[in-house]
């Protein structure tokens, strides 16, 4: 079995549901639903801290992810989403300051590209499944108390002479807004860059008429009337919610886990072949069924739906339990018309609220892969099955190897073509293409099955061997690419595999990311006088002043 | 006297000469000129390494960065620059190891960064200048000695068997590439992603006609003929060159530097007024010369060509020498008429090379302020001149303060609306008024003079402050900069001064130095077993495989 995490053992899930939630409470009234932040200040995920003020860890983060998601799949009714707090005076005070400065550096990455992804996904939600999520702020929203808000399409702050918002990061611990807060002021709101110097470096905020004037809010309200103004904003923006949905339930995805790796019912992860690889299968079953007149009866074990659920609890699994982990192998089994004939029935019912929610989930969860500190290599073999939209995780992989056998091919579906982009904007193939984007524009009505010889002539893999030399082939690159420095690796996949366009998105996880992780590192903000280190005691941090 | 580097003190001057190059031969054969790497193995900046193999550093650097300035200015004829190498079978290794491996933290970011400016300085010459670099790769390019190839508008390499381009510094070091290499390969080169890891992973390279075919080089020829090949492509590209260009001559620029700062001519640069901060006035002379027939004869006397060679340098020695300064407060002297009247003549006579030249290089010095990891405050304060290109140096601060006096003030002129652009391709107004872009577009005709008052209303400075209060609001302000973690705030600023676009040039210095700054912080390449401390012993570098 391989090594944990002393952090998240692999005893640890992602998965929660309303019922068991420690810290937030979700509820819905028609078309507008409210997550209330009530975190538990002694329910965290680990002792050594307690969760003062609303500020959050990881168990409260795990839960608004499951919420944003429930939102989707369980009230697709609901239009608008009011975001707001229990507390008195207080909206949220960000990550737990001392969590994290108790945290490993690999924990504490971890930790915010996680919670980039959650925002990231209730931005998904408003642009694409026009779910509206309004900040109520009904106290100072602070760190990533603030950065949550910024994810919203709207606003609201309590006009109370004390009610602020900030990012007090900069000056009181020596890190930045780790959730994307820099790059949301800057890109998403565009506030001026030297008033968000001004901001950023302010740790009391900036509250009232000032925080509208320079784009941080939206709009205050008086104490008395602000949640009225707010749900007011919301049953506007809600506009009666979307009729005639009703909603699926998402039931949990627990695997089995032993000393040979982690079962789910279509996905399968196995340590080896070599130490600190491992191999995840997914399975297509044989039969499919047809689309109901109601797609959504088809309910959370439509395999689209199920083994995409269960990829993304094994990314986060693999991420956060199973650090040495530093190589997935992608395989598939199954037969390549199922999958196939799966993307037609999903391009035809498209227009169905739960086809487009399982599509936009699938593509969450490829881009969960994208950005994965994992090098990934897909193998296309004897039974695989990656076709359409399984082709994508070949995409994905920083390589593809094809065996050279009669019947093992590969084919492109419509889903190849818009329906799962990635972060940049563009398909995979897009991205792939990039040099030429008139051959990847003429792939568009390939639906050819393709055997190794044109999947290599056009492009659409790496390298393929016939059986001879498979297996040594594979086995030398594996080995190889296990042996490589870990840091190296993610640095230089973090740069290759963006290619083309940015966006806020891959400005997130590319520039801010890599600038918090750099500063993460360093003796100013970890070390033993570092400003993270000493946060909350009396003695002041020790600042080595050399700028770098 | 401000506390300086170990590395490179106070009297290390950045200024050189062809008569006085070390390690390259600049020769210019009509429009055609070439510059021949052949590293002098033991004249290296410091003792404890011995540049084998055309390895650099920043010695050798500073030479390819005056050979590039100095075609510009001094053979302006020059339409093709040939870069090859004097040694058999190697055109350049790249960056040296040993120097690496023996360096602080900040000053590998310092070197990468510079070299970073020059490759792209480059292509500034070959996208503005109509001088095109074509790289003659008569042996094997590796790392660094590949990533110099890719700042290059045409690439030949040798098909003699063994020559090859590669990217070694995962596989050997546990690094990335640190000079544009991942980016260029995917963002300019385009070359597929897939193709690119295994590329960058492959530590003996790619040769001959796979290096052709996977876009890593443009054209092979074998040894017999090479060089004959790539003064016929030289040629062709040549084209006769721009006829009718003299060139002027770039004289040295060397400052008095004393206890209290450097002082050149227009700039000078004095030490406070707090701890870790220094003041950088650059002062306007009271009358300005006429542009005579050819305007080259100005030469580099000119103002507008020495206050910003000045400044440059100046720039350099804080970066590299005064590492501990991590706040310039930026302050100008002189008369906004005389700032105005000289852009005015550099728009008149913008289409003559020299004066295209000289904004130009106004366009660099620039940049080279936007990527430094320095804070700034501009002053605009009784008898400053901050109108037209020098408004400039306040839009690339973080903060702009001005004092509310009667005959303060501000005006922008045509050099603020396209010929100054920011490294994200929009000028400094659009980037700061991203939010509102038909405002950046009202400033057009805009040519008043602006007190305070109407610089605040259209957005222009941050903050304006009468006499009473400004000397403690920027006293409180600069204090309160000059104690924040120095990691912290090159991390936030990096993010908040580049909001919009992206660009190959912003890849470089956000997302791919970014990563190689935490991966320089980093045990696997830097602790007493990572990759670079042990590269080139025998013993073998051991890892802490945890990905991150």
């Amino acid at each position: 079995m391989a090594q944990e995490s002393t952090e998240t053992p692999a005893t640890f899930s992602f998965q929660t549901h309303p019922s068991r939630y420690k810290h937030l409470v979700l509820s819905v009234d028609g078309p507008v639903a409210t997550i209330t932040f009530d975190v538990q200040e002694d329910q965290g995920l680990c002792d050594g801290y307690t969760l003062k003020l609303n500020s959050y860890d990881l168990s409260v983060d795990i839960e608004l992810a499951d919420a944003v998601q429930r939102l989707r799949f369980e009230h697709p009714e609901v239009s608008a989403v009011v975001i707001t707090s229990a507390l008195d005076g207080m909206f949220c005070s960000g990550a737990n300051i001392f969590m994290l400065g108790s945290s490993t550096h690999a924990f504490k990455v971890n930790f915010c590209k996680y919670t980039n992804e959650t925002r990231l996904y209730i931005e998904d939600a408003i642009e694409h499944s026009d779910q509206t999520y309004i900040a109520a702020l009904n106290g100072t929203a602070s760190g990533g108390g603030y950065e949550l808000p910024l994810a919203c399409a709207d606003i609201c702050l309590v006009d109370d002479r004390r009610s602020a918002v900030a990012l007090p990061e900069v000056p009181y611990l020596g890190v930045l807004p780790g959730t994307g807060g820099l790059t949301r002021v800057v890109d998403k709101r565009m506030v001026r860059r030297d008033l968000a110097d001004i901001f950023s470096t302010l740790a009391e905020g900036i509250k009232g008429k000032r925080a509208v004037k320079w784009g941080l809010v939206d709009a205050i309200f008086p104490s008395s009337v602000f949640m009225e103004k707010v749900y007011e904003r919301a049953a506007g923006i809600a506009d009666g919610g979307h009729s005639g949905c009703e909603g699926i339930t998402l039931n949990p995805i627990e695997p089995e886990i032993d000393d040979d790796g982690i079962r789910y019912q279509h996905v399968e992860l196995s340590f080896g072949p070599v130490e600190r690889t491992a191999t995840v299968t997914l399975t297509v079953p044989d039969t499919l069924p047809s689309i109901p007149s109601n797609p959504a009866e088809l309910g959370d074990n439509w395999f689209a739906l199920r083994a995409f659920r269960e990829l993304d609890d094994l990314l986060l699994r693999v991420r956060f339990h199973y650090p040495e982990i530093g190589l997935l192998l992608l395989q598939t089994r199954g037969n390549s018309e199922t999958v196939l004939k799966l993307d037609a029935q999903l391009m035809e019912h498209a227009d169905h609220w739960f086809v487009r929610e399982v599509m936009l989930h699938m593509k969450r969860v490829l881009k969960r892969l994208d950005v994965s500190a994992k090098s990934l290599f897909a193998l296309i073999d004897a039974g695989s099955c990656f076709s359409g939209s399984l082709f994508e995780l070949t995409l994905a992989a920083d390589r593809s190897y094809m065996l050279e056998e009669d019947g093992v091919s590969i084919a492109l579906s419509e889903l190849n073509f818009g329906r799962l982009p990635m972060g940049n904007g563009l398909t995979r193939l897009q991205t792939r293409f990039l040099a030429d984007p008139k051959h990847a524009a003429s792939l568009t009505d390939n639906r050819d099955t393709l055997e190794s010889d044109d999947a290599e002539d056009l492009g659409l893999v790496t390298a393929a061997f016939d059986d001879i030399d498979w297996e040594d082939e594979i086995r030398l690159a594996v080995e190889e690419r296990a042996s490589f420095s870990p840091d190296a690796l993610t640095g230089m996949e973090a740069n290759l595999r963006f290619a083309g366009p940015e966006t806020l998105e891959t400005k997130i996880f590319g520039r801010l990311s890599a600038w918090q992780n750099w500063i993460f590192q360093r003796p100013n903000a970890v070390g033993k006088k570092g400003a993270l280190t000493l946060y909350g005691q009396p003695e002041t941090a020790v600042f080595d002043y050399r700028r770098t």
